[in-house]
């Protein structure tokens, strides 16, 4: 599935050459366009630098590398500079599912082969794509240094300015924040982190520590992005911030003990990832994350399937069922099950979620109770084998929830079983949840363990043919890349938190994910709501969705997941057929995706290509701005007709006064045509382009 | 198979009497033979407060009771006396296996039904019986109480002098401490436990902690035993002493951060249990802690065999031989097994244990490596399909070995097809083992989740229909009579640390550990050794056997276990095919139990009768002085002919100078005979008597 077409390494002896002459300590390296360059120092002290430019302009300025152990002792950060290999790639290769169907990996590589003052063998790797930089640090074999404890990783990114920073309080527990945008030096993660009260759980880490993907933009328009790629066998990296130096560091997540990572040589950290651009959009496209990733690890991924579904969930979540029976209020009983397989069936789509089927959920959530749920015993009035059959002969598929209420070691127990009824019921997607403190107790969502837990629950479940997303997991890092079933995660503030009461959501949220947790890959955001007043489920429910409905439709297009939800319930949907025809229409697998334009913090337009197809969807969505857009079609196929249907906000529209004014339009288009329409504040515009 | 003789519950309008009147503050009971007293009050200021008595000595001083919560964060430690229960138990059961064919369960109830001042329900049940007192806390079902961590638990032991004491060093990782023989006031627990050098891993408590069974011996002659009983899902319990008031106060192993107990009403906690008696032997002979564990939850137990295995094992410690295939001098290779097979196919034994049969060992320790091993993967030059099926043909169970390293996540993930494995090639027993630092990390050996763990594998090795002996649990209490294929545990100091070259183990060491380790359950101990100087394997091992090779035949008797492995290998046996003849012969189930004779620290003697058969086995172990011991044979059948088989020390035999120096008589008795033979220095003896 993948091709390889190795440009060239350099000749050996050109190598060997770098490992003898003294500029081997220092070492520059530039991007293929040319435009982002590398350099590697040495310094008297035998301290390793880096810095990288775009242009002429500093994006990392010096900064330092290495690492702290506990396990030897030492440190890893004074060296001797061995030898310099250099070589590069352009390569293609295709996804199994994605927003493109072709991703071309190209870079230039260097590895820095470097010895430790402690007498540690350590390479650095770079790759330098036009997009910006990925390194990483490989530990290979040898004779006495096999088993060690990291206890830091003294990884630094200097920042050339005090940049406007889209940031979210670091937290080892948690990545469900609101974003904040503030300048670097008026970053505070306390104060931010205390005006949250509707996280279940909140482990933050200190006023100056913050989350990767971390979104800046400088100055001088430079728009950069710090996060890591391929997040295996390896804490979480968070960033602490020294304000007087514009320094973040890594601050890696600590286990049960405070160690960091229990690592065996050979040995690659994952990639510590900086993307940089002049232009906002560029980074929406980068595939440097993906490209960083391994292969996919499933040889036979036909059975993979990306997947528009609805669920029995935003109904418990704004009190109209629940998910426990004896609340006298279960939503997961037979005939309500059925509706929701009779309404997925009659609207094709694939799956129907069904949360609070099973057994435990009268006190799970709270209590640091590692036995709650088996996974396999549903509630009396849930009839799973007639509604298996009644979703089979639908043609619709139940989507299984495993809620472990972060008891992981329980979960790992009983896996095997779950799984098993899974396939003897005829699911093969399971939603994961993580909600509450994690069990092995002292261990943390973002430690080592609960990586390396996600990543074997991947694995079983593509041995079983099953596909994942998880909610609570750690930060995506692409690697839905190597693991093409995992298809999705949560790991960011989704529109469930339309329902928090104190802070929710705001309208500039969906215009700043895509720059920061999207950067790992994709997300349940569960869109989709046109309902917007949650008083009319309940008196207490004060809060209200805060977008239009026609921007909930955009989402479906500038959020990109191959697992997309339609969030609200049957009912509201069938209020307003004419927009629901969007979601009904919209894929969740293409061909092709160009971002039309974004800023982070204030609008996204995007369009996608369908899968095997001519036609296009594109989104477009508003912070709490009105705003005009105007744009050329010109990504449509030339001489071809469309008949494109926008729905849009209606003239009296706006996110908090009036969500549902909406107006749909349908007209004949081609790639010569441009479309200029309004978005309300808080709203957006949807568009499907069907080929005539 | 339980007879349930339920005496009598006391009137119901007793209880109300006694829930009226002032004095319910003050309630006295005795022991089925008047003999012990306890008496529970309430102090002024709402504490409660109990003793114990032997005839008119106390046993325990005015104590406290109760506990101080982290979630929760209340104490409960102030109470209203709510009302009293009383009962009394007369019944019979019979053990699966055991020292005895019937148990006589026979104790007073006391329930003190209690309300904390912070509105808690507790209660608090005491049983006394004829050999000393139970006494457990119960957390009701409660409106406004269901889950609660416990920070600690306050139960005391105020002792009534300063008492001579056989002690280990209180620890969360290990019970392999040699015992110290002291007063109380001169425990030093840190002192003990850093003259030792040969344990995997110690996790010291401090210098006043100590271990349970603690064996007690005060200046009057009463022996007193303190240890607990049903340690199920609870965390192990250690003592810390106040020697200033020579009060024992309970201290809980905590977890990963630093909590004790996950709990959920209604939980009864682990029993505290004093045994006490004016003779020694009766302390031995005690079923105390097995009466207060819960029945068999084995309906079907006819699988379950006690057992006599040898093994490959000592060979390995010793140097002969090694667990990991790259060090040139692999044990578990294909032939070697064979010759193993083929001996215990001679000599009636049931079992060959294999170690190091499986890849892993390169790594297996020291590293807090959690996937060290996966239990189903044989080195390539152990055919476990051919020795398989060799051993069934020579009607020989291979027994399998399940080192861990301490990784019971690891584990647990691996179990199921691990117990496959097993069965697939026709084993049933496995021992397993718990060698490093836990993982979860942060968890002890001692902690909540790990105790859980081993009931855990005993469970599901009992729905698999295997039987288990784990080495590095936590001390046992009693739980094999609930779990009976859970055979035997390590849990102390074994007959390996005879090949430890620091502190090894002394010639008392055997006559320490029944009034210790052994009161919890039976052990592995590994005796057989018929060599003693360990240099012929090894120039470097200078130490020795501490024992004659006739008291490494006594202690198959002394020491109970259903579960006895001959530890030498057979080359060694072979060379005394006289002595060996004792471990063909002696038994591993028993009808009936006598102890004639003990000390705690200087001797043991012990007879038992073999299962369904009239034929009897004693042996006798001395400390580090010779000892004649004379003894009636009175326990032996009325109006019977025995021939008795004497294997003693010779006349020159001694540990230290010539400890391979014995002689065997044979000579009629019957129940009317006496004898009176001569222990050597270190030494003793084993009879069997056989009926004519």
């Amino acid at each position: 599935m993948i091709q390889f077409t190795k440009i060239s390494l350099l000749a050996c002896f050109c190598c060997l050459m770098f490992s003898k002459v003294k500029s081997q300590s220092n070492f520059t390296i530039q991007s293929p366009d040319k435009k982002i360059s590398l350099s590697v120092n040495q310094s008297a002290n035998k301290l390793i630098i880096y810095n990288l430019k775009f242009g002429n302009e500093f994006v990392i300025e010096n900064s330092l590398v290495g690492f702290e152990l506990s396990k030897p002792k030492i440190k890893l950060n004074t060296f001797t500079w061995l030898s310099t290999d250099t070589s590069s790639v352009n390569e293609t290769w295709k996804p199994v599912w994605g927003e493109v169907s072709e991703i071309r990996n190209q870079y230039k590589k260097l590895v820095v082969h470097l010895k430790s003052t402690s007498n540690v063998l350590l390479d650095l790797e770079f790759r330098i794509f036009n997009e910006g930089l990925g390194f990483r640090y490989y530990f290979p074999e040898q004779a006495d240094f096999k088993h060690f404890i990291v206890k830091n990783e003294l990884t630094q990114f200097k920042l050339s300015g005090n940049h406007k920073t889209f940031w979210i309080p670091g937290d080892y527990d948690t990545n469900e924040y609101l974003y904040n945008t503030t300048l670097l030096s008026e970053i505070d993660a306390t104060k931010a982190a205390n005006q949250e009260k509707d996280i279940a759980l909140q482990s933050l880490i200190g006023k100056n520590s913050i989350q990767t993907p971390l979104m800046m933009k400088s100055k001088t328009g430079l728009y950069i992005n710090i996060h890591e790629a391929a997040l295996v066998n390896y804490p979480v990296m968070h960033l602490d911030l020294d304000k007087a130096t514009l320094t973040l560091t890594s601050h890696l997540t600590p286990d049960a003990v405070g160690n960091k990572a229990y690592l065996q040589t050979p040995f690659n950290t994952p990639w510590r990832v900086i993307n940089v651009s002049d232009k906002a959009e560029k980074i929406l496209e980068s595939k440097m994350i993906l490209n960083l990733n391994e292969p996919s690890k499933i040889t036979d991924a036909s059975w993979i399937k990306p997947q528009k579904f609805i669920g029995m969930w935003w109904e418990m979540h704004v009190g109209k069922s629940d998910w426990f029976k004896a609340s006298g209020k279960h939503g997961a009983n037979t005939e309500n099950v059925k509706k929701y397989i009779d309404f997925a069936a009659e609207n094709n789509f694939d799956g129907v979620l069904v949360e609070g089927w099973n057994q435990g959920w009268e006190d799970w959530f709270g209590n640091w109770k590692e036995d709650v749920f088996d996974f396999v015993s549903p509630y009396d009035d849930y009839n799973v084998n007639y509604l298996s059959e009644y979703a089979k002969q639908k043609g619709v598929k139940i989507i299984m929830h495993h809620e472990t209420s972060g008891s992981a070691t329980n979960y790992e127990r009983h896996i095997d079983k779950a799984f098993d009824f899974m396939k003897n019921h005829g699911m093969n997607t399971v939603k994961t949840g993580y909600v509450g403190k994690i069990i092995p107790r002292g261990e943390h969502h973002d430690s080592q363990w609960m990586v390396n837990h996600y990543e074997r629950v991947a694995k079983k479940a593509a041995e079983n043919q099953i596909m994942v997303e998880a909610h609570e997991p750690a930060h995506p890092t692409g690697l839905h890349r190597t693991y093409p079933n995992w298809l999705a995660n949560e790991a960011a503030r989704g529109n469930e938190f339309n329902n928090a009461p104190t802070l929710g959501l705001r309208p500039e949220h969906e215009t700043i994910l895509p720059f920061t947790r999207l950067m790992g890959g994709p997300m349940d955001y569960t869109p989709g709501f046109f309902h917007f007043n949650l008083i009319q489920y309940d008196p207490s429910r004060k809060q209200k969705v805060k977008t239009t409905l026609t921007k909930q439709l955009a989402l479906y297009v500038t959020i990109y997941s191959p697992l997309q939800m339609a969030g609200d319930f049957p009912e509201n949907f069938q209020k307003y057929p004419d927009a629901f025809q969007f979601i009904r229409d919209v894929p969740v697998d293409w061909d092709d995706t160009k971002v039309i334009s974004a800023e982070p913090g204030e609008y996204v337009v995007t369009a996608r290509k369908k899968k095997n197809s001519e036609d296009w969807y594109l989104g477009s969505i508003s912070d709490e701005n009105s705003r005009k857009m105007n744009f050329k079609l010109d990504f449509l196929k030339e001489n071809t007709e469309y008949e494109a249907t926008i729905y849009k906000d209606g003239p009296k529209a706006s996110w908090d006064k009036n969500p549902q004014d909406y107006v749909i339009e349908k007209m004949k288009v081609n790639n010569k045509s441009s479309l200029s329409l309004q978005m309300a504040a808080g709203g957006g515009f949807a568009v499907s382009f069907k080929k005539l």
